[in-house]
């Protein structure tokens, strides 16, 4: 409490993010959903040819290089790609940008009950009305939940998180179809990690409303980066353009740009790299399920898990954090009987689930 | 305009920065106040020794490593320091956190008349009031205008920009010990620049309710990189970090911090490029006043210049233009009698005094 700050500060709930280690700590780190694979090593490449007088400069808005990249991978045009700090800042322009529209403003935005925890922060901070759809048997989101409910927008993580469920395109055009008015959020940040990669980026041609969000943290293993982006029609873009060109004049750095385009650049690295991490997720989700754990099928880089044998998900959570093996638990009640484990290297993993093995038969044996 | 666009974005007026050459583009470029010197050469040996793979891992949202390399040199605790992406993402979480006071809504924030095009941006999208003190004889600031006006708060660049002019020490205290109940933003994005460099820092240990805020974009020439920070009493900084931490999660990104803390750390190098464009810019004044331009003293690396004869600025900014030289020409009223002119190298300014001399002869011959 401070009497120099305003009242919204004062009664702000800071957000927790998953811990990171001091350095020369040595832990298994899968609480934050990153990859264990370095970036495409055309980023070292890119890096070591970089002109570092150009830093004198201020960086070009648009992200020019970069949202090229993406259109050429994407097979959209630049101009249906905008390029923030992070898809965190995407998704704020985002929720700034189409939510909060004047003549609804009694309207809320879906979204998901158990979702990614940044959504109602950013309905808090917008002064959004917020309403939050219940999930369905095994963590699954109902498209016919999302249809039929006055709403000012809709902001979905697919696959979602924490849950690692996630939707099939024909899911998500039942919802575009139920919602023309509405701006549909696709925040596709694991979507990579899927086993039949839909992105809903094919659905753009057929849908003006549609906005997928993306971020080169995860599947790109640039978290340490922060570069996201959102793609969209050009008249989506051109509303997150005046959003930023109005009230945020702080783009991507020259640097972040270019490493960027060119980890995007590197396709075959790209698909390598998710390729072990499914790999190495589908042995963890069969080791964790032959221990008893409830795991249902994950389509991102990291699984949902609840223990088996009434053991205590946030014991386990500080069993393994006492050996050095780090996961993500919530509080929140609906959740709080489950870890998310992100997916590491092989070894990695190995060695989480013979820990894990110990502390089960310690609980059977008890 | 658009469906999809909320009232704010189809209304806001997007700010327009000064224009940047397409690559490949000779121009002399004197219309955004960057140096014309290169970074550090510290910033090149930290990019080299730079590990890519750390990027798979999220930053530190503190960004220690660059709080400690400022705290050092400023002689302050690294608690009293803030990062953000550029100055203009910690002002704005400035405005965020210390304005907008729920008991004192009516309250406006006072800032100069012409000052940053920032400010009334962020007083715009916090929905703050906002109260502009007009200027002085030659564009000077008078510390008692800010004094016995009710506020929620003031923001004041020192020196100020687009006018060139600075405060003293003595005015900037006489600001605060007027306002004790209001946080004080001392802007001090060209404070390096000042002949005789006085920072706020100094009165820091006093005043609770002082918060000063730096760039990298200038003295350090490093605007491509995106680095800023504000150096407060620990409890404004506190303040900073719970809005920080709840409603944003874009800290600036590993490179950035490292790359930042290695130019902070250069002190002798910092001092050499300042020297030189206070060289430069004293060549500049004296040139332009011998043209007969009102030239007030300028304590930033740009001047704020008018020129004779009835010459209209629009029309030079646009014959410079037409020749290869950019300088900054605002529309706004009760400035639009001046050019702001960047601070480049010698060589350039010797060649722009060149290109102004032809023209006002051939004013004076017409």
């Amino acid at each position: 409490m401070s009497k120099y700050w305003n009242r919204k500060i004062n009664e702000a709930e800071p957000y927790v993010a998953g811990e990171q280690p001091k350095p020369g700590q040595r832990v298994i780190k899968l609480n934050t959903n990153e990859n264990p694979y370095p970036p495409s090593p055309r980023v070292r490449e890119a890096l070591e040819s970089f002109d570092i007088d150009d830093l004198r400069l201020y960086p070009d808005t648009n992200a020019t290089e970069f949202i090229e990249a993406v259109a050429k991978v994407e097979g959209v045009k630049a101009s249906q790609v905008f390029a923030g700090n992070g898809s965190d800042e995407v998704l704020a322009l985002c929720f700034q940008t189409f939510f909060e529209k004047e003549s609804n403003t009694d309207l809320p935005v879906l979204t998901p009950e158990f979702s990614y925890s940044f959504y109602p922060v950013f309905e808090k901070f917008y002064d959004i009305r917020s309403k939050k759809i219940p999930l369905r048997e095994g963590l699954s989101i109902d498209p016919s939940d999302y249809v039929g409910v006055p709403n000012c927008g809709i902001a979905i993580a697919n696959p979602n998180a924490p849950t690692s469920r996630a939707l099939t395109l024909k899911d998500i055009e039942r919802i575009l179809d139920g919602n023309p008015d509405s701006v549909v959020i696709i925040d596709e940040a694991y979507v990579e990690f899927e086993d039949n990669y839909e992105t809903a980026v094919s659905l753009l041609p057929k849908y003006p409303n549609l906005c997928v969000v993306r971020t080169m943290s995860k599947s790109y293993s640039l978290a340490g980066l922060r570069v996201g982006y959102a793609i969209a029609s050009e008249e989506l873009i051109e509303g997150l353009k005046r959003a930023r060109d109005s009230f945020n004049s702080y783009p991507t750095d020259r640097l972040a740009q270019k490493l960027a385009a060119s980890a995007v650049s590197d396709t075959s690295y790209h698909r390598e790299c998710i390729d072990r991490i499914r790999t190495t997720r589908r042995y963890t989700e069969e080791a964790l399920r032959e221990l008893g754990f409830d795991c249902p099928e994950s389509s991102a880089n990291f699984i949902f898990a609840k223990p088996p044998y009434g053991i205590d998900a946030e014991t386990l959570y500080k069993n393994l954090r006492m050996q050095g093996i780090l996961v993500r638990y919530f509080k929140t009640e609906g959740i709080n009987d489950r870890l998310r484990i992100s997916i590491g290297t092989m070894e990695e993993m190995m060695e989480f689930v013979d820990r894990v093995r110990e502390e089960v038969s310690n609980a059977k044996g008890s």
